[in-house]
């Protein structure tokens, strides 16, 4: 025995062998798709929307973001990125800059009312993920953040140069 | 010094810590997403859209699946799914059958002409797999996948029951 308890088996999965259930891409799918969920239904509570709470979210503790940088964090394509930072632009929760360096360049940052309305969701954020951590003792926080940064940063050969000419 | 490569940081992650890079969600929807888009360059160069790569790949090796099994499974809400459905039995890619015990529910299996689309599909994302198990030797494939069915397995309390009422 170790210390992982083991999970529920439906009749079904007793009975023969799913190739999901194995896969890893599923695996890391679904489950992160089931904590997200579980966050969401705080982000409802509050009125907020998922891509409003990932955009000030990613801002949060970062130096102004670019909009590519932006869509990248937050798994949404550019052109629905741009709509979505206009319609914050408008709600006040997020202002436009130049880049210090390249005016060509358009930043992104905060208003001091979009940090103000992502406080307290940055606070239920981390005691939820407190939470999480003690749901799932066998969970090596340390690792496994260690491991997903480098899945994040070192992406297949030939996928990064894709990624920056998109 | 570890086995882990440091990922390469840049300028403005060294200036500040950024919320997100330490918060287990954000790293793991990312993570998942990075690795999911590299195999879905495979889908796209076989024709193949991501949710019916998703339907079949969860009915391989699996008894007929409820369509809300299969739209928990596939990440879809269950009408998206009714639809892709639709358009797969006219494909000739699944068909529904009626629930063994209850003829009231439906259940969907793959056709032979389904199982041959997948087949290839499903060797290309096991080859992939091995080579992201290559690429990230620090990664311990037993204890992730187990901590990953047990995150899918286990949700927060009350989650599960409102699933299921959904």
């Amino acid at each position: 025995m170790d210390t992982v308890t083991p999970m529920p088996l439906t009749r079904e999965d007793r009975a023969m062998s799913r190739f999901v259930d194995d896969y890893l891409l599923y695996l890391m799918a679904r489950a992160s798709h089931v904590l997200s969920a579980e966050f969401h239904t705080t982000l409802r509570r509050a009125g907020v929307p998922v891509p409003v709470w990932r955009v000030l979210a990613t801002l949060s503790g970062s130096p102004p973001e670019t909009v590519t940088g932006l869509a990248e964090a937050c798994l949404l394509q550019q052109p629905t990125m741009t709509k979505l930072l206009d319609r914050m632009v408008r709600d006040g929760l997020v202002q436009r800059l130049p880049d210090a360096k390249d005016r060509r360049v358009v930043r992104i940052e905060a208003t001091p009312r979009g940090e103000a309305l992502v406080k307290d969701l940055l606070d239920a954020a981390r005691q939820h993920e407190t939470e999480v951590l003690r749901r799932f003792p066998e969970m090596d926080e340390h690792a496994l953040k260690e491991l997903l940064r480098a899945i994040i940063a070192r992406p297949a050969r030939g996928r990064r140069a894709a990624v920056r000419a998109a």
